[in-house]
């Protein structure tokens, strides 16, 4: 019977195939009492089971592609840590020593205990903290069980997954990072779980993989059956169970179209970006690593219009990292980029990006918090320590310096006079540097609204939309409850937009966005139109913006573009042909 | 010797007194064994502390005056709670019936337990529970010592506080809730604590009470001793000890003329509020209940600005009052004002007030998530409830309604669209209601930007400029780490109020600000100067505002504040004469 589920469309595109399903969440455990001459040898299989369960994970982290995601490397560090958590290990030992429970049933117990206290708090992270306990005690019992796979697999799967000729679709309740770390070289051309959000690991991992996704598909692991052909719709966020051969037909042959469309705009990569009516506009790409450069160049983009350094940071268990092991960092990408400009942005941890815990304690807000330049400006000799590693990388190629959640003169100022200070110190000290443009980035509404005074300051500026429309509309975009009311076409964000844009070009400055919605072809007409000359993207996204800058003629689009600012409701007009 | 010790300035005033030491936070405990004999002694000790605890907290809850703060009232209910918590009183029963510790040791271990659980959450709402546990524990041990008493009293007092002539203040380095209870009519002429926040206990009931108090002013339980005098300086948040002769009299001559300030500003009640030229300035109450009503007129308001119902929600530990018990509520008021105008605002609750655990759940940003009128578009049953309510109070009043955090079109239409269902179910059951005015807050900056469509569909406004500035700045002011950035005088702040004010006088509709802004009587002149005439403020700043536009030039202002308004630093203009 056909039927379908939705979701959220985390990565886009069509998957087609059969169902491979996911051990169900929580596997059934068999409870029984030990003799008590049993407990050193239960105590033996629970440590067993631990260390067969680190070492797996520790092998998993010595593989990693150089491409994985960061974050899925920090949180295979949390599920490393928690084995080693004395609370988890010395309860279970003492439900096995005080009350002969097998290995299993204390290591259920225990966690059943935990999840009560984390039921208890009301805060995201420590949430999260409860499903990658949940997804290490699982992993135990897999061990403990003898069966120490994820996935439990059709025997024809067992016998050689590499072989596959049909195509397979994964579909749980959810992934662990470790999960996806074993998936990610795997045969499956989809993913679906029944839960998890935009920036879920399954939803990261797919989008970095390039594979269809859709989580928060509720149910879906009951609802699916092994074997059972699937659609996933990566783009509506739909999956479509047991489709009739129509329905498969025509999803092949939109599948088919992508493939297509996909090739056409391959053959984009070497094009200048120009408009119809001959106005250059550069195309960036926003990168997180320094081998991020590599898909950079690949995509065609003329620089690298942000280079988030804040991943370098999270990736040393909250230690930060020294001025060399930075300038070494910053120095690959900019030699990366092969003489093209790299904008480095200083660090935009915080409140709401903890490097640790002791940097997550007092927000009851973080994005209102301590974060990005505030944090920087806190402890200014951890930020000089930045500014000089980028300095030297100076050295060695274009360099732009970029300053994340300015919103005060003062902070301006602040910032300015540690760039100066920077510099003495490297003179004091003989060290080569280069020259910089120094820039920010405007993403708090004050900074938007006190645009001439960043102008003043700086020598080009950046939107990042993302945040500017999470505080111009006050909503945080991953609280699910207030989520579908964050609005890029909100007219008071687009005017925001449009008034940066238009006070750059009075000042003869560069203005870049490098928020999503930069890298959202629906919307390049219209930031064509308001003047817009410079989009910064994650490389995935520049083929499909260029084909649009290919075919747009600014001429027409300014017009346009004044009246879907004025519309009260702007999103009615975007789709609407040009007058 | 004299010294000082600056903290954070809560309550205005000067209060000159002896000091009275609170006893030290964490009481000495004795530690010892009892025989298994003494286990049903114990624990029928523990069990009298709890009954005689539980029974001194409802009795401050029922002889509660009718003006102190419902937080405080909360509060005291989570202390009640606590007492039956049957993790604490079962830990306490364990460690007396195992352990064979005495009742104080159970209970302190017990503590500690929690303490070290509570320490590793990263949740403010729960590290202030942890507080709550701590005094109700302390509490407890009193008891169990025998001296329930908060508070260590010279010999003197405890013969007779209510005959003391010499003023004392309190010093304590924490206080709770039934302890500022139970200090409300006492002696005390200030108070002073060394940890707190300017929405701490203290600081609520020290305001309420209008005494002097000074918040945070680390380690003064430790530096001054018991009889010491000391000033309280609550306009500087700074604490004198053991002043100089020449210094005591320094600060009489102030307390003196503070208090001659009242007297002379007590005689503008019945005055009109009217400019030199002659400009009208109606000037109304922020009131959170409806007895407050009263020290409205006493203020001399024309109006009530701001009925915040949130409060009267709140006291309800998490039931929402049905529509005849608001229907009440809001009839007091509007008959307290005798019919002057009455402005309501639905309830402004969420994820940043939650009525109960439930409503907190998934924010990790609250002031960004699922409140105000979202959380009343969210339950629309719920939000028509209180539309009925207010709308039949109107019969008996002019009434004003008013709803909160309203950013997109959709919201308007939706708001406008339950109103008149609202009345329609009102019709169809044969109620009466009487006709309000409707209006909208302005405090999200999207709405300041969005001014015309607001006026568009509105009969008034109403700028919130605390949620403004916080939005605008990306900056909560509740937290320490970013509080200092927090400017109502950043020049893209006063630009989002002036286009509002300005919006409003063009299309001829009313603007009133009804956040802090409006009783800054510092503010006042900028404010009459940006063309507003209409100022919400708590009625203890009324005659203060009053003074300043009675002394007030609007002609001479209009040009002074459109410097102010072009100014890098508006800030450095404010304090400036007259051009």
């Amino acid at each position: 019977m056909t039927f379908s589920i939705h979701g959220l469309a985390v990565a886009r595109g069509i998957a087609i195939g059969r169902a491979v399903l996911a051990a169900a969440s929580r596997m059934e455990v068999v409870h029984y009492f030990i003799e008590s001459e049993q407990v050193e040898a239960e105590l033996a299989r629970a440590r067993r089971a631990r260390d067969a369960v680190t070492q797996e994970l520790q092998r998993l982290q010595a593989q990693m592609p150089p491409d994985v995601p960061q974050e899925l490397a920090a949180l295979l560090d949390v599920h490393i840590l928690l084995l080693q958590d004395e609370t988890l290990i010395g309860g279970v030992r003492q439900w096995i020593t005080e009350r002969l429970y097998n290995a299993e049933w204390a290591l259920t117990t225990q966690l059943e205990l935990f999840s009560r206290q984390f039921d208890e708090m009301e805060d995201d992270y420590l949430r999260e903290r409860k499903a990658d306990l949940e997804q290490v005690v699982e992993r135990l019992l897999r061990h403990m069980r003898g069966a120490p796979d994820a996935v439990v697999c059709p025997p024809r799967l067992a016998a050689g997954a590499g072989q596959q000729t049909t195509p397979l679709v994964l579909v749980a309740h959810d992934l662990s990072p470790a999960d996806m770390l074993q998936f990610k070289q795997s045969v499956f051309t989809g993913f679906v779980t029944g839960v998890g959000g935009k920036t879920s690991h399954t939803a990261i991992v797919a989008r970095s993989m390039d594979i269809p996704a859709v989580v928060g598909a509720r149910g879906v692991s009951q609802l699916v059956r092994q074997d059972d052909w699937v659609i996933i719709d990566g783009d509506a966020g739909v999956v479509i169970v047991d489709p009739s051969p129509m329905v498969l037909d025509e999803y092949r042959f939109r599948q088919r179209e992508i493939d297509l469309e996909r090739e056409r705009l391959q053959r984009l990569q070497h094009t200048h970006s120009v408009t119809l009516d001959g106005q250059p506009v550069e195309l960036l790409a926003n990168i997180e690593q320094p081998q991020d450069a590599a898909a950079a160049l690949k995509a065609g983009v003329v620089g690298v219009g942000l280079f988030r350094t804040e991943f370098l940071f999270m990736d040393r268990g909250g230690r930060l990292p020294g001025e060399e092991a930075q300038y070494q960092a910053y120095r690959e990408a900019v030699e990366g980029m092969r003489g093209l400009p790299v904008t480095i942005r200083t660090v935009d941890v915080g409140a709401d990006k903890p490097l640790d815990k002791s940097h997550r304690d007092s927000s009851l807000n973080p994005a209102l918090g301590l974060r990005a330049i505030r944090w920087s400006l806190a402890d200014p000799a951890m930020f000089r320590t930045q500014l000089r590693a980028i300095l030297r990388a100076a050295a060695h190629g274009q360099v732009r310096l970029l300053f994340p959640m300015l919103a005060h003169l003062s902070e301006i100022r602040q910032t300015l006079a540690q760039v100066q200070l920077a510099r003495a110190e490297l003179d004091a000290r003989g060290l080569a540097y280069g020259p910089v443009q120094l820039g920010a980035m405007i993403e708090v509404p004050a900074a938007a609204l006190m645009v001439q005074q960043f102008l003043a300051h700086f020598d080009f500026l950046s939107i990042g939309t993302n945040d500017l429309i999470q505080y111009a509309l006050a909503i945080d975009r991953a609280d699910e409850a207030v989520a579908p009311l964050y609005d890029p076409l909100h007219p008071a964000v687009l005017r925001l937009v449009a008034d940066v844009i238009a006070a750059g070009a009075r000042a003869g400055k560069t203005v870049c966005v490098c928020g999503e919605m930069a890298g959202d072809a629906a919307m390049t007409r219209l930031l064509l139109g308001l003047g817009l000359r410079s989009f910064s993207m994650h490389p995935a996204q520049v083929l499909t913006v260029k084909q649009e800058v290919l075919r747009a003629d600014t001429r027409k689009l300014a017009g346009w573009s004044a009246q879907v600012l004025a519309a009260e409701e702007p999103a009615l007009l975007l789709g609407a042909p040009l007058a």
